[in-house]
């Protein structure tokens, strides 16, 4: 609701000075279009609330989180169209410990857990570290880009009593597709129909492209006993860092069986920088998001024009959301680690594919969140080695 | 190893600004002296550090808590004399969460674990939340103040073989005992001849008053592969809100145990400024603190003073360590909840001893990390109300 522009104006000099990962991982003479950050100043209310809290020096306990929770329900509602209910929040430090938490909530060890294969490579440790089985629902390629075959997903059910989870990436991380109504309603009722659980990591939710209606899984038919959402301000407001992150459920059931799951004190609690940046981002960033998602559409665009007219081998579905570009490079003469090659060759680090799993191969994931002048550089750098 | 001075004084109408819990909870008359955080503006380098996050606004994923571990290990041979591995420390949101994870670690549900009562009262929701029973060693009351007998506990051990932890709040709160080493050494061994191990929370460990010397529980004899400790800053630098803590092993085989217990992603991730704080507080923090103790001896002095001259039916041994009071208010006729009547009539807030548990009944804890203007305001408030 505030009037803060967003800048798309990006200076390497001072993003590789601040220190951050992204920019400081490979060699300096890498350009850094890896890891799922964007390359902007931040909301200036969230800068001015951290500057709040250093100007009294009051950094100690500061009680309930119901402001965070408040700015939640607000954003949902203004960005999404989303009733969040607050008694129904739980509070986190980040997505991944509420993908966590709510998978070994709704499963014992031995039970099966779907993941969407290639899908974001951090969902393979979440299993293995609690002993559950992993079990894939890949994907499948059409020519009109990635699909969720629900029909699928019901014989990995049916031939599996013992799953108890799906787990999705919502918008989809990697390829950045997202479900339409009536899929979402047709794989809660097939979980319903299983008594599954689905757990949904919204992060990317509000980088969605103009034309494309993306709705919580939480607002799919039959989804209120059914669903759990992680997500936070992270993704959007680039503030991964500051760990503050929401557990939305639809139902008091749920909820209590979440909270039960764990012993009270074993998940930590957030800070309070974290939980005022959040609260900053979500009741005044409404102006700067716009001007992020301008933005970023005409990367998008840019992208699309480049890869289309300068790299036609190059195989790609244009992401529904997220500022992911998902790339088969698979006709193009780079060997089986493309990102490792290119890392090398082009100078600028990229996702490598086979990190997420099955149909990953020869892949790469590049994020396009940065300056017109920093994307076009990359291209320049990417697209002699995107030939036959 | 900084030079920044420690400031001993106190604006009340500031902190009440600043919208903290401690000066805010109550009444805009009330004066806090209930829960353990000092009233002192923070250590400039914590608020530089933060500050320098602000200024580049960079405030996404920024790796690995190298400097952090390096930092505690720092301190605690400076402060402590005790040397830490830092391969075998892991960096965790808050002590509490070190403490529910390590309890949770070394015993099943059903198992006994041991609380020194009276005690820091979060200590009673570590058991029944993860269905572990809570089993109680009491310290007891000589002519000298509080003590740890050993050999109670080790009938306790005989008497119960599904006990598999004792959890140790050292420095002791409420009371501010401490363990002398040969009593450390004697936990250690009678834990060791049971099987059962040591969860450590030495969060008030800096917080030590001349002439007494606090040791870890971890430097005790055979405490390598016995005891784990749970501390962070918060404590000495009023820095709660900020999140950050680590939980120190003594040996490969304990840290596995550890991070063997929990699913990788469930425990969550330490923040940025959080991490860069304690960094900056365990890097910079000694003149400060060195400064913060004088003025902590010199409260305390104050206090034994004045409750002997001023209020002779209070019972009340000095803490060893911390800056809590723990003051048996049996004798004075304020009936059976002290807290909640002196927060009446005094207006003055205080911790009530019976939420600390058995042995805590007609006790209050009173803070005294305040100013001595405010401290002196303090007890001429209460001390009216301490008679017969």
């Amino acid at each position: 609701m505030s009037s803060s522009r967003f800048d798309p104006s990006v200076d390497p000099a001072a993003r590789r000075a601040a220190g951050g990962l992204k920019w400081n991982h490979y060699d300096p003479d890498v350009l850094p279009a890896w890891v799922a950050e964007t390359d902007f100043a931040p909301l200036p209310e969230i800068v001015d609330a951290i500057q709040g809290l250093t100007d009294t020096g009051l950094f100690g306990y500061t009680g309930r989180e119901d402001r965070l929770v408040e700015a939640c329900v607000g954003w949902m509602k203004r960005r999404h169209d989303w009733t969040v209910d607050p008694t129904l929040v739980l509070v986190l430090t980040d997505v991944m410990q509420g993908v966590e938490a709510a998978v070994t909530a709704f499963s014992e060890p031995g039970d099966g857990v779907i993941v969407t294969t290639p899908v974001y490579f951090p969902f393979f440790k979440v299993s293995p570290s609690a002993r559950r089985r992993q079990v894939e629902w890949p994907l499948s390629r059409g020519d009109g880009g990635w699909e969720f075959h629900v029909d699928e997903l019901e014989s990995i059910l049916d031939s599996d009593p013992g799953i108890r989870v799906i787990l999705l990436s919502h918008p989809h991380n990697p390829t950045g597709r997202i479900m339409d109504t009536e899929t979402m309603d047709a794989v809660v009722a097939v979980a319903a129909a299983h008594e599954v659980m689905i757990v949904s990591d919204e992060i990317h939710s509000d980088l969605v492209y103009p034309g494309i209606d993306h709705r919580s899984l939480l607002t799919a038919a039959g989804a209120r006993d059914r669903v759990v959402v992680s997500t936070s301000a992270a993704k959007t407001f680039a503030i991964s860092g500051l760990r503050a992150s929401v557990l939305v459920c639809g139902s008091r059931d749920v909820k209590h069986r979440l909270t039960a799951a764990h012993p009270r004190m074993l998940l930590g609690h957030v800070n309070c920088v974290g939980s005022r940046a959040t609260s900053a981002a979500w009741e005044s960033g409404d102006e700067w998001t716009d001007g992020l998602l301008a933005h970023l559409g005409a990367m998008r665009s840019r992208l699309i024009d480049r890869i289309g007219s300068e790299a036609p081998l190059v195989r790609f579905h244009p992401p529904d959301a997220t500022y992911l570009a998902w790339l088969d490079l698979g006709a193009c003469d780079l060997g089986d680690a493309p990102a490792d090659r290119l890392v090398e060759v082009a100078r600028v680090a990229v996702g490598e594919g086979s990190m997420f799993g099955n149909g990953g191969d020869k892949h790469i994931r590049l994020n396009f969140a940065t300056s017109a002048e920093m994307l076009d550089e990359i291209l320049d750098r990417l697209i002699p080695h995107l030939q036959g």
